[in-house]
């Protein structure tokens, strides 16, 4: 069968980093206990630098499984209310998760971007099960609907 | 730390339901070649029976994905667009895919329930990369929102 992947262009590059720059949320996959894939909705965000990022809870399964094996998968982008939501595009990015310890430059200034976008966070950002974490991204996966997909790597994503 | 989970009660067996049922899409979560996480967006619909299924295509990373390994994980429930998305009801879903072979009386039942939830699919039903899968759920979480969470059964889900 002929490959549905088409060569990355700026358009793709494009679409990839606003689905990151307009999202508020996203599904996480992790590897629960067994090593079987697990996913939950986490709020997303982007540090300084461009970098994915989410405020997760200690209390939460997926943040115990991102300490036992930091790998884990994004999905970004949200469908409208109307139509297939399989033609309205969403990036899925591959990578690890690192907790990023409260009382440093780094979580100060993660801090700073997070509350612009996630106002309603205040209410329990400085709870002291809350941390956040920074996603390394290695690879994307964009589709843009059916027939649209595109690899992208950390480059094209801004994020290398 | 106090467990989040709370006693199961039938409201959280009856708001389980009711996300599978409103679901037109949900997030995958599927192992890659190394036994990482890899998260997509796949269509969402409940077969004969009310057993989740979806309509996938050969050509896709997580059907190959599935093909090698049939452990995945789905997240069901979208936010709406206003107020903080992390209020909103989800469900997490843990099992096992199977793909359904074509002209089964087996896919049949599901073509029939898919075509009624999903009109627009029948621009690609036919394709010859087109399968269905059903979802057996093992285990499900239920978060209803802050401090709203509960671990349930496939007897819950009406699924055992």
């Amino acid at each position: 069968m002929p490959s549905p992947i088409r060569p990355t262009d700026d358009a793709a590059r494009d679409l990839a980093r606003r689905l990151m720059a307009q999202a508020r949320f996203c599904a996480l996959a992790v590897l629960d206990h067994d090593g079987a894939p697990l996913t939950s909705r986490i709020a997303f965000g982007q540090g300084p630098g461009g970098a994915p990022i989410t405020l997760i809870s200690d209390l939460s399964t997926h943040t115990r499984a991102l300490l036992r094996d930091p790998r884990c998968s994004l999905l970004v982008g949200e469908p409208g209310t109307k139509g297939d939501p399989l033609t309205h595009p969403r990036l899925t990015l591959q990578g690890t998760a690192r907790i990023v310890a409260r009382d440093t430059p780094d979580h100060d200034g993660m801090q700073r971007n997070w509350l612009e976008k996630h106002p309603k966070s205040r209410l329990y950002i400085g709870f002291a099960d809350f941390r956040f974490a920074r996603f390394t991204i290695s690879s994307g996966f964009l589709n843009g609907g059916f027939g649209k997909a595109f690899d992208l790597t950390a480059q094209d994503l801004g994020l290398a």
